[in-house]
Protein backbone atom coordinates (compact mmCIF):
# COMPACT_ATOMS: atom_id res chain seq x y z
CA UNK A 1 0.00 0.00 0.00
CA UNK A 2 1.32 2.99 -0.81
CA UNK A 3 -1.64 5.70 -0.42
CA UNK A 4 -0.91 8.43 1.96
CA UNK A 5 -3.31 9.73 4.18
CA UNK A 6 -4.05 13.03 6.19
CA UNK A 7 -1.49 12.04 9.30
CA UNK A 8 -3.70 13.92 10.83
CA UNK A 9 -6.95 12.55 10.39
CA UNK A 10 -8.56 10.64 13.40
CA UNK A 11 -7.39 6.92 14.08
CA UNK A 12 -9.83 4.92 15.27
CA UNK A 13 -9.16 1.59 17.13
CA UNK A 14 -12.22 -1.03 17.34
CA UNK A 15 -11.21 -2.94 20.35
CA UNK A 16 -12.93 -5.95 21.75
CA UNK A 17 -14.27 -5.31 25.46
CA UNK A 18 -15.38 -7.76 28.02
CA UNK A 19 -18.34 -7.36 30.07
CA UNK A 20 -16.63 -4.82 32.61
CA UNK A 21 -15.69 -3.18 29.80
CA UNK A 22 -12.16 -3.55 29.66
CA UNK A 23 -10.06 -4.33 26.33
CA UNK A 24 -9.08 -7.61 26.82
CA UNK A 25 -7.91 -9.10 23.36
CA UNK A 26 -4.34 -9.92 23.29
CA UNK A 27 -3.94 -8.91 19.76
CA UNK A 28 -6.05 -5.72 20.67
CA UNK A 29 -2.97 -4.85 23.31
CA UNK A 30 -0.62 -4.70 21.27
CA UNK A 31 -1.84 -2.48 19.27
CA UNK A 32 -2.59 0.10 22.03
CA UNK A 33 0.95 -0.70 23.50
CA UNK A 34 2.29 0.55 19.62
CA UNK A 35 0.08 3.20 19.75
CA UNK A 36 1.15 4.57 23.51
CA UNK A 37 4.91 4.00 22.13
CA UNK A 38 4.31 6.28 19.04
CA UNK A 39 2.60 8.78 21.28
CA UNK A 40 -0.57 8.30 18.59
CA UNK A 41 -4.18 9.55 19.70
CA UNK A 42 -6.32 7.49 18.86
CA UNK A 43 -10.76 6.93 19.47
CA UNK A 44 -12.07 4.07 20.91
CA UNK A 45 -14.84 1.97 19.61
CA UNK A 46 -15.58 -0.95 21.96
CA UNK A 47 -17.33 -3.88 20.32
CA UNK A 48 -18.51 -7.30 21.58
CA UNK A 49 -17.38 -10.53 19.64
CA UNK A 50 -20.84 -10.06 17.99
CA UNK A 51 -20.79 -6.62 16.98
CA UNK A 52 -17.18 -7.13 14.68
CA UNK A 53 -19.32 -7.44 11.82
CA UNK A 54 -20.82 -4.54 12.37
CA UNK A 55 -18.47 -2.05 11.65
CA UNK A 56 -16.53 -1.36 8.72
CA UNK A 57 -18.97 -3.18 6.24
CA UNK A 58 -18.16 -6.33 7.71
CA UNK A 59 -15.03 -6.68 6.17
CA UNK A 60 -13.52 -8.01 9.35
CA UNK A 61 -13.72 -11.14 11.28
CA UNK A 62 -11.07 -10.09 13.93
CA UNK A 63 -10.67 -6.87 15.71
CA UNK A 64 -8.20 -4.90 16.55
CA UNK A 65 -9.31 -3.54 13.25
CA UNK A 66 -8.34 0.56 12.92
CA UNK A 67 -9.46 3.05 10.39
CA UNK A 68 -7.75 6.12 9.46
CA UNK A 69 -8.79 8.26 6.77
CA UNK A 70 -10.06 6.08 4.41
CA UNK A 71 -7.74 3.05 5.30
CA UNK A 72 -9.26 0.43 7.54
CA UNK A 73 -6.83 -2.44 8.71
CA UNK A 74 -7.28 -5.48 10.82
CA UNK A 75 -4.55 -7.84 11.66
CA UNK A 76 -2.05 -6.33 14.52
CA UNK A 77 1.07 -6.92 12.10
CA UNK A 78 -0.52 -5.00 9.41
CA UNK A 79 -1.29 -2.27 11.73
CA UNK A 80 1.87 -2.08 13.32
CA UNK A 81 3.27 -1.64 9.82
CA UNK A 82 0.99 0.48 8.66
CA UNK A 83 1.80 3.21 11.94
CA UNK A 84 5.52 2.45 11.23
CA UNK A 85 5.07 3.65 7.77
CA UNK A 86 2.24 6.32 8.27
CA UNK A 87 4.10 8.52 10.72
CA UNK A 88 7.92 8.32 10.40
CA UNK A 89 8.15 11.62 12.66
CA UNK A 90 6.40 9.47 15.58
CA UNK A 91 9.21 7.38 17.18
CA UNK A 92 9.98 4.13 15.52
CA UNK A 93 8.84 0.62 17.13
CA UNK A 94 11.65 -1.10 15.45
CA UNK A 95 15.38 0.18 15.01
CA UNK A 96 15.47 -1.18 11.66
CA UNK A 97 14.83 -4.58 9.89
CA UNK A 98 16.99 -7.11 11.43
CA UNK A 99 15.18 -5.94 14.91
CA UNK A 100 12.05 -6.42 13.45
CA UNK A 101 12.81 -9.98 11.55
CA UNK A 102 13.90 -11.25 15.13
CA UNK A 103 10.60 -9.21 16.72
CA UNK A 104 8.64 -11.51 13.98
CA UNK A 105 10.62 -14.86 15.24
CA UNK A 106 9.84 -13.89 18.86
CA UNK A 107 6.11 -13.43 18.28
CA UNK A 108 6.30 -16.94 16.10
CA UNK A 109 7.57 -18.71 18.93
CA UNK A 110 4.79 -16.71 21.64
CA UNK A 111 2.06 -17.06 19.73
CA UNK A 112 2.34 -20.42 18.95
CA UNK A 113 3.42 -21.87 21.81
CA UNK A 114 2.22 -19.47 24.52
CA UNK A 115 -0.47 -17.97 23.50
CA UNK A 116 -1.86 -21.29 23.00
CA UNK A 117 -0.95 -22.56 25.97
CA UNK A 118 -2.39 -19.77 27.99
CA UNK A 119 -5.77 -20.35 25.96
CA UNK A 120 -6.09 -23.87 27.20
CA UNK A 121 -6.11 -22.69 31.00
CA UNK A 122 -8.26 -19.71 29.94
CA UNK A 123 -10.78 -20.53 27.56
CA UNK A 124 -13.97 -21.21 29.90
CA UNK A 125 -12.55 -17.77 32.14
CA UNK A 126 -12.93 -15.83 28.83
CA UNK A 127 -16.51 -17.28 28.19
CA UNK A 128 -17.39 -16.31 31.81
CA UNK A 129 -16.08 -12.71 31.71
CA UNK A 130 -17.42 -11.63 28.08
CA UNK A 131 -20.81 -10.07 27.49
CA UNK A 132 -23.18 -12.77 28.11
CA UNK A 133 -24.63 -11.50 24.61
CA UNK A 134 -21.55 -12.57 23.27
CA UNK A 135 -21.41 -16.33 24.62
CA UNK A 136 -23.18 -18.43 22.72
CA UNK A 137 -20.99 -17.47 19.55
CA UNK A 138 -17.64 -18.09 21.24
CA UNK A 139 -18.49 -20.68 22.79
CA UNK A 140 -19.73 -22.31 19.22
CA UNK A 141 -16.58 -20.97 17.74
CA UNK A 142 -14.41 -21.84 20.08
CA UNK A 143 -15.85 -25.41 20.72
CA UNK A 144 -16.13 -26.55 17.36
CA UNK A 145 -11.95 -25.41 17.11
CA UNK A 146 -10.88 -27.25 20.08
CA UNK A 147 -13.46 -30.10 19.81
CA UNK A 148 -14.61 -30.46 22.71
CA UNK A 149 -16.89 -28.36 25.49
CA UNK A 150 -14.71 -25.23 26.99
CA UNK A 151 -15.71 -27.34 30.31
CA UNK A 152 -13.93 -30.16 29.52
CA UNK A 153 -10.62 -28.61 27.88
CA UNK A 154 -10.33 -26.33 31.05
CA UNK A 155 -10.95 -29.23 33.23
CA UNK A 156 -7.70 -30.46 33.97
CA UNK A 157 -6.05 -27.00 33.83
CA UNK A 158 -4.43 -27.14 37.22
CA UNK A 159 -2.22 -30.48 36.14
CA UNK A 160 -1.38 -28.32 32.56
CA UNK A 161 -0.28 -25.37 34.32
CA UNK A 162 3.25 -26.33 35.40
CA UNK A 163 3.73 -27.02 31.77
CA UNK A 164 2.71 -23.40 30.73
CA UNK A 165 5.13 -22.04 33.56
CA UNK A 166 7.79 -23.81 32.39
CA UNK A 167 7.22 -22.67 28.91
CA UNK A 168 7.93 -19.12 30.23
CA UNK A 169 11.53 -20.11 30.45
CA UNK A 170 13.14 -18.41 27.82
CA UNK A 171 11.46 -15.52 29.13
CA UNK A 172 13.08 -15.76 32.12
CA UNK A 173 16.40 -16.44 30.46
CA UNK A 174 16.54 -13.05 29.14
CA UNK A 175 14.87 -11.46 31.71
CA UNK A 176 17.77 -11.97 33.81
CA UNK A 177 20.11 -10.07 32.18
CA UNK A 178 18.19 -7.30 31.33
CA UNK A 179 15.25 -5.20 32.64
CA UNK A 180 13.28 -5.96 29.06
CA UNK A 181 13.20 -8.41 26.43
CA UNK A 182 13.96 -5.53 24.32
CA UNK A 183 16.98 -4.84 26.73
CA UNK A 184 17.03 -1.67 28.72
CA UNK A 185 14.23 -0.75 27.28
CA UNK A 186 11.03 -2.45 26.38
CA UNK A 187 10.45 -3.08 22.41
CA UNK A 188 7.60 -4.32 20.60
CA UNK A 189 7.97 -8.48 21.90
CA UNK A 190 7.74 -6.89 25.16
CA UNK A 191 4.54 -5.18 24.72
CA UNK A 192 3.56 -8.58 22.69
CA UNK A 193 4.14 -10.42 25.88
CA UNK A 194 2.58 -7.77 28.36
CA UNK A 195 -0.31 -8.06 25.88
CA UNK A 196 -0.88 -11.32 26.47
CA UNK A 197 -0.86 -11.48 30.19
CA UNK A 198 -3.37 -8.36 29.57
CA UNK A 199 -5.47 -10.83 28.50
CA UNK A 200 -5.02 -13.37 30.90
CA UNK A 201 -5.25 -11.21 33.78
CA UNK A 202 -8.68 -9.54 32.63
CA UNK A 203 -10.06 -13.36 32.83
CA UNK A 204 -8.03 -15.96 34.69
CA UNK A 205 -9.32 -17.39 38.09
CA UNK A 206 -6.72 -19.26 38.56
CA UNK A 207 -3.15 -16.99 38.45
CA UNK A 208 -0.68 -17.81 36.27
CA UNK A 209 1.88 -17.23 37.84
CA UNK A 210 3.82 -18.89 40.70
CA UNK A 211 4.99 -16.84 44.10
CA UNK A 212 8.13 -17.78 43.57
CA UNK A 213 8.40 -16.41 39.81
CA UNK A 214 10.36 -13.13 40.59
CA UNK A 215 11.79 -12.38 37.87
CA UNK A 216 8.76 -12.16 35.86
CA UNK A 217 6.63 -10.76 38.22
CA UNK A 218 8.49 -8.08 38.50
CA UNK A 219 8.67 -7.36 34.73
CA UNK A 220 5.08 -7.90 34.55
CA UNK A 221 5.19 -4.68 36.96
CA UNK A 222 7.52 -3.00 35.04
CA UNK A 223 5.51 -3.50 31.96
CA UNK A 224 1.75 -2.56 33.83
CA UNK A 225 3.50 0.54 34.74
CA UNK A 226 4.44 2.09 30.75
CA UNK A 227 3.31 4.53 29.52
CA UNK A 228 1.37 6.06 32.97
CA UNK A 229 0.11 3.52 33.71
CA UNK A 230 -2.02 2.00 31.20
CA UNK A 231 -1.88 -1.77 31.85
CA UNK A 232 -3.28 -1.00 35.07
CA UNK A 233 -6.53 -1.76 36.59
CA UNK A 234 -8.51 -2.32 39.68
CA UNK A 235 -10.37 -4.98 37.42
CA UNK A 236 -7.44 -7.49 36.57
CA UNK A 237 -7.51 -10.49 38.44
CA UNK A 238 -4.01 -11.72 40.35
CA UNK A 239 -1.47 -13.07 37.68
CA UNK A 240 0.39 -14.34 40.55
CA UNK A 241 -0.29 -16.84 43.41
CA UNK A 242 -0.73 -15.57 46.58
CA UNK A 243 2.27 -16.77 48.47
CA UNK B 1 36.77 -6.48 30.73
CA UNK B 2 38.75 -3.43 28.98
CA UNK B 3 41.88 -5.09 27.96
CA UNK B 4 42.29 -3.99 24.33
CA UNK B 5 44.65 -6.83 22.86
CA UNK B 6 46.30 -6.11 19.58
CA UNK B 7 43.69 -7.04 16.76
CA UNK B 8 46.47 -8.29 15.02
CA UNK B 9 47.20 -11.06 17.42
CA UNK B 10 46.59 -14.41 16.32
CA UNK B 11 42.87 -15.64 17.21
CA UNK B 12 42.90 -19.34 18.09
CA UNK B 13 39.61 -21.30 18.36
CA UNK B 14 39.82 -24.39 19.94
CA UNK B 15 36.84 -26.87 18.64
CA UNK B 16 35.89 -30.09 19.35
CA UNK B 17 35.92 -32.28 16.80
CA UNK B 18 34.26 -35.89 15.98
CA UNK B 19 36.41 -38.57 14.97
CA UNK B 20 36.35 -37.86 10.97
CA UNK B 21 37.97 -34.82 11.96
CA UNK B 22 35.00 -32.46 11.93
CA UNK B 23 34.05 -30.06 14.22
CA UNK B 24 30.83 -30.58 14.96
CA UNK B 25 29.72 -28.65 18.44
CA UNK B 26 26.75 -26.38 18.06
CA UNK B 27 28.15 -23.48 20.12
CA UNK B 28 31.79 -24.16 18.13
CA UNK B 29 29.83 -23.90 14.86
CA UNK B 30 28.29 -20.15 16.09
CA UNK B 31 31.60 -18.98 16.12
CA UNK B 32 32.88 -20.63 13.34
CA UNK B 33 30.02 -18.23 11.75
CA UNK B 34 30.90 -15.15 13.68
CA UNK B 35 34.19 -15.00 12.70
CA UNK B 36 33.38 -15.87 8.97
CA UNK B 37 30.74 -12.95 9.35
CA UNK B 38 33.35 -10.81 10.56
CA UNK B 39 36.03 -12.09 8.25
CA UNK B 40 38.95 -13.04 11.06
CA UNK B 41 41.12 -15.45 10.11
CA UNK B 42 41.55 -17.70 12.99
CA UNK B 43 43.90 -20.81 13.48
CA UNK B 44 42.17 -23.85 14.66
CA UNK B 45 43.16 -26.40 17.90
CA UNK B 46 41.16 -29.40 16.96
CA UNK B 47 40.09 -31.10 20.05
CA UNK B 48 38.37 -34.07 21.55
CA UNK B 49 36.42 -33.88 24.67
CA UNK B 50 38.70 -35.29 26.70
CA UNK B 51 41.61 -32.61 25.39
CA UNK B 52 39.50 -29.71 26.68
CA UNK B 53 41.51 -29.71 30.40
CA UNK B 54 44.76 -30.00 28.62
CA UNK B 55 44.66 -26.25 27.11
CA UNK B 56 44.54 -23.24 28.17
CA UNK B 57 46.18 -24.60 31.91
CA UNK B 58 42.67 -26.44 32.08
CA UNK B 59 40.67 -23.16 32.90
CA UNK B 60 37.54 -24.29 30.68
CA UNK B 61 35.78 -27.23 30.79
CA UNK B 62 33.98 -26.74 27.33
CA UNK B 63 34.41 -25.43 23.93
CA UNK B 64 34.50 -23.51 22.12
CA UNK B 65 37.86 -21.64 23.54
CA UNK B 66 39.33 -18.90 21.54
CA UNK B 67 42.96 -17.22 22.51
CA UNK B 68 43.61 -13.85 21.39
CA UNK B 69 46.99 -12.12 22.66
CA UNK B 70 46.68 -12.82 26.63
CA UNK B 71 42.86 -13.31 26.01
CA UNK B 72 41.63 -16.31 26.64
CA UNK B 73 37.36 -16.95 26.64
CA UNK B 74 35.17 -19.88 25.82
CA UNK B 75 31.78 -19.12 26.41
CA UNK B 76 30.25 -18.55 22.75
CA UNK B 77 28.14 -14.97 23.61
CA UNK B 78 31.69 -14.14 26.08
CA UNK B 79 33.35 -14.55 22.71
CA UNK B 80 30.91 -13.06 20.42
CA UNK B 81 30.87 -10.19 22.75
CA UNK B 82 34.55 -10.16 22.74
CA UNK B 83 34.84 -10.28 19.26
CA UNK B 84 32.28 -7.72 18.48
CA UNK B 85 34.01 -4.79 20.99
CA UNK B 86 37.46 -6.00 19.48
CA UNK B 87 37.10 -5.68 16.57
CA UNK B 88 35.01 -2.45 15.56
CA UNK B 89 36.26 -1.86 12.13
CA UNK B 90 34.77 -5.51 10.81
CA UNK B 91 31.22 -6.77 10.05
CA UNK B 92 29.22 -5.75 13.11
CA UNK B 93 27.36 -9.13 13.98
CA UNK B 94 24.61 -7.07 15.26
CA UNK B 95 22.93 -3.60 14.45
CA UNK B 96 22.39 -2.46 17.57
CA UNK B 97 21.28 -3.49 21.14
CA UNK B 98 17.63 -4.17 20.18
CA UNK B 99 18.63 -7.08 17.88
CA UNK B 100 21.20 -8.36 20.13
CA UNK B 101 18.62 -8.55 22.88
CA UNK B 102 16.33 -10.15 20.47
CA UNK B 103 18.62 -12.59 19.44
CA UNK B 104 19.51 -13.39 22.72
CA UNK B 105 15.91 -14.07 23.82
CA UNK B 106 15.56 -16.28 20.24
CA UNK B 107 18.63 -18.27 21.93
CA UNK B 108 17.08 -18.90 24.97
CA UNK B 109 14.29 -20.27 23.11
CA UNK B 110 16.09 -22.38 20.77
CA UNK B 111 18.91 -23.96 23.01
CA UNK B 112 16.66 -24.36 25.86
CA UNK B 113 13.16 -26.40 23.88
CA UNK B 114 15.30 -27.22 20.46
CA UNK B 115 19.08 -28.32 21.38
CA UNK B 116 17.40 -30.12 24.31
CA UNK B 117 15.08 -31.92 22.06
CA UNK B 118 17.57 -32.53 19.36
CA UNK B 119 19.59 -33.93 21.72
CA UNK B 120 17.33 -36.64 22.63
CA UNK B 121 17.10 -37.85 19.42
CA UNK B 122 21.11 -37.78 18.32
CA UNK B 123 22.68 -38.64 21.72
CA UNK B 124 23.49 -42.13 21.11
CA UNK B 125 24.51 -41.01 17.15
CA UNK B 126 26.93 -38.01 19.05
CA UNK B 127 28.76 -41.47 20.99
CA UNK B 128 29.25 -43.42 18.22
CA UNK B 129 30.25 -40.39 16.21
CA UNK B 130 33.18 -39.10 18.48
CA UNK B 131 36.57 -40.24 19.01
CA UNK B 132 36.78 -43.75 20.61
CA UNK B 133 39.37 -42.19 23.49
CA UNK B 134 36.37 -39.61 24.15
CA UNK B 135 33.39 -42.02 24.29
CA UNK B 136 33.84 -43.27 27.47
CA UNK B 137 33.99 -39.97 29.45
CA UNK B 138 30.94 -38.99 27.22
CA UNK B 139 28.55 -41.98 28.05
CA UNK B 140 29.24 -41.47 31.83
CA UNK B 141 28.88 -37.76 31.66
CA UNK B 142 25.19 -38.01 29.41
CA UNK B 143 23.86 -41.07 30.98
CA UNK B 144 24.19 -39.07 34.71
CA UNK B 145 23.04 -35.87 33.14
CA UNK B 146 19.73 -37.40 31.46
CA UNK B 147 19.57 -40.64 33.66
CA UNK B 148 19.55 -43.45 32.07
CA UNK B 149 21.77 -45.18 29.33
CA UNK B 150 22.14 -43.02 25.53
CA UNK B 151 20.53 -46.48 24.65
CA UNK B 152 17.44 -46.31 26.33
CA UNK B 153 17.18 -42.73 26.11
CA UNK B 154 16.89 -42.55 22.33
CA UNK B 155 15.15 -45.70 22.02
CA UNK B 156 12.27 -44.25 21.35
CA UNK B 157 12.95 -41.14 18.77
CA UNK B 158 11.50 -41.91 15.80
CA UNK B 159 8.24 -41.69 18.17
CA UNK B 160 9.57 -38.13 19.45
CA UNK B 161 10.42 -36.97 15.88
CA UNK B 162 7.38 -35.72 14.97
CA UNK B 163 7.28 -33.54 18.14
CA UNK B 164 10.43 -31.97 17.79
CA UNK B 165 9.70 -31.29 13.95
CA UNK B 166 6.58 -29.70 15.30
CA UNK B 167 8.61 -27.51 17.85
CA UNK B 168 10.67 -26.10 14.64
CA UNK B 169 7.07 -24.48 13.50
CA UNK B 170 8.43 -20.87 14.90
CA UNK B 171 10.84 -20.95 11.86
CA UNK B 172 8.51 -22.26 9.28
CA UNK B 173 6.63 -19.18 10.47
CA UNK B 174 9.67 -16.58 10.25
CA UNK B 175 10.83 -18.07 6.48
CA UNK B 176 7.44 -18.19 4.94
CA UNK B 177 8.29 -14.19 4.90
CA UNK B 178 11.92 -13.74 4.74
CA UNK B 179 14.74 -15.53 3.51
CA UNK B 180 16.38 -15.68 6.51
CA UNK B 181 15.38 -15.60 10.33
CA UNK B 182 17.46 -12.11 10.18
CA UNK B 183 15.03 -10.88 7.23
CA UNK B 184 16.72 -10.29 3.91
CA UNK B 185 20.44 -11.51 5.41
CA UNK B 186 21.38 -13.75 7.32
CA UNK B 187 21.74 -12.85 11.12
CA UNK B 188 23.06 -14.07 14.59
CA UNK B 189 20.30 -15.87 14.88
CA UNK B 190 20.28 -17.94 11.47
CA UNK B 191 23.95 -19.04 12.33
CA UNK B 192 22.46 -20.01 15.75
CA UNK B 193 20.33 -22.32 13.80
CA UNK B 194 22.14 -23.36 11.56
CA UNK B 195 24.75 -24.55 13.89
CA UNK B 196 22.61 -26.63 15.77
CA UNK B 197 21.93 -28.17 11.94
CA UNK B 198 25.46 -28.75 11.74
CA UNK B 199 25.54 -30.68 14.59
CA UNK B 200 22.87 -32.80 13.64
CA UNK B 201 23.91 -32.93 10.19
CA UNK B 202 27.34 -34.42 11.35
CA UNK B 203 25.81 -37.25 13.40
CA UNK B 204 22.50 -38.05 12.54
CA UNK B 205 21.60 -41.57 11.62
CA UNK B 206 18.20 -40.56 11.27
CA UNK B 207 17.12 -37.30 9.38
CA UNK B 208 15.72 -34.33 11.32
CA UNK B 209 13.13 -33.19 8.45
CA UNK B 210 10.45 -34.39 6.96
CA UNK B 211 10.79 -34.72 3.23
CA UNK B 212 7.90 -32.29 2.83
CA UNK B 213 9.65 -29.72 5.13
CA UNK B 214 10.56 -27.53 1.63
CA UNK B 215 10.76 -24.36 3.84
CA UNK B 216 13.14 -25.64 6.86
CA UNK B 217 15.01 -27.73 3.58
CA UNK B 218 15.88 -24.80 1.54
CA UNK B 219 16.71 -22.28 4.16
CA UNK B 220 19.38 -24.51 5.72
CA UNK B 221 20.59 -25.03 2.04
CA UNK B 222 21.16 -21.89 2.45
CA UNK B 223 22.54 -21.51 5.21
CA UNK B 224 25.38 -23.71 4.28
CA UNK B 225 26.03 -22.28 1.14
CA UNK B 226 26.61 -19.14 3.26
CA UNK B 227 30.32 -17.84 2.97
CA UNK B 228 32.13 -20.04 0.24
CA UNK B 229 30.12 -22.99 1.63
CA UNK B 230 31.47 -23.09 5.21
CA UNK B 231 29.19 -25.57 6.36
CA UNK B 232 29.59 -27.97 3.47
CA UNK B 233 30.71 -31.22 3.97
CA UNK B 234 30.78 -34.58 2.50
CA UNK B 235 30.50 -36.43 5.86
CA UNK B 236 27.32 -34.69 6.35
CA UNK B 237 24.55 -37.11 7.17
CA UNK B 238 21.23 -36.28 5.29
CA UNK B 239 19.22 -33.88 7.46
CA UNK B 240 15.91 -34.27 5.14
CA UNK B 241 14.59 -37.70 4.77
CA UNK B 242 14.25 -39.23 1.31
CA UNK B 243 11.15 -38.52 -0.77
Amino acid sequence: MNNSPDPGATLRLYELVIDNGRPASPYVWRVRYALAHKRLPFESTPLGFTEIASVCGGRFKTVPIIEHGDTALAESWDIVDYLERSFPDRPALFTGPAEYSMVRLVDAWFTGELLRKLFGLYALDIHNAIRPADRPYYRRSREARVGTTLEAFTAERSVRLPVVREALAPLRVALARAPFLGGAQPNYADYIAFSAFQWAGSVATLPLLAHSDAILAAWIERGFDLFGGLGRDRRMQPLVEAA
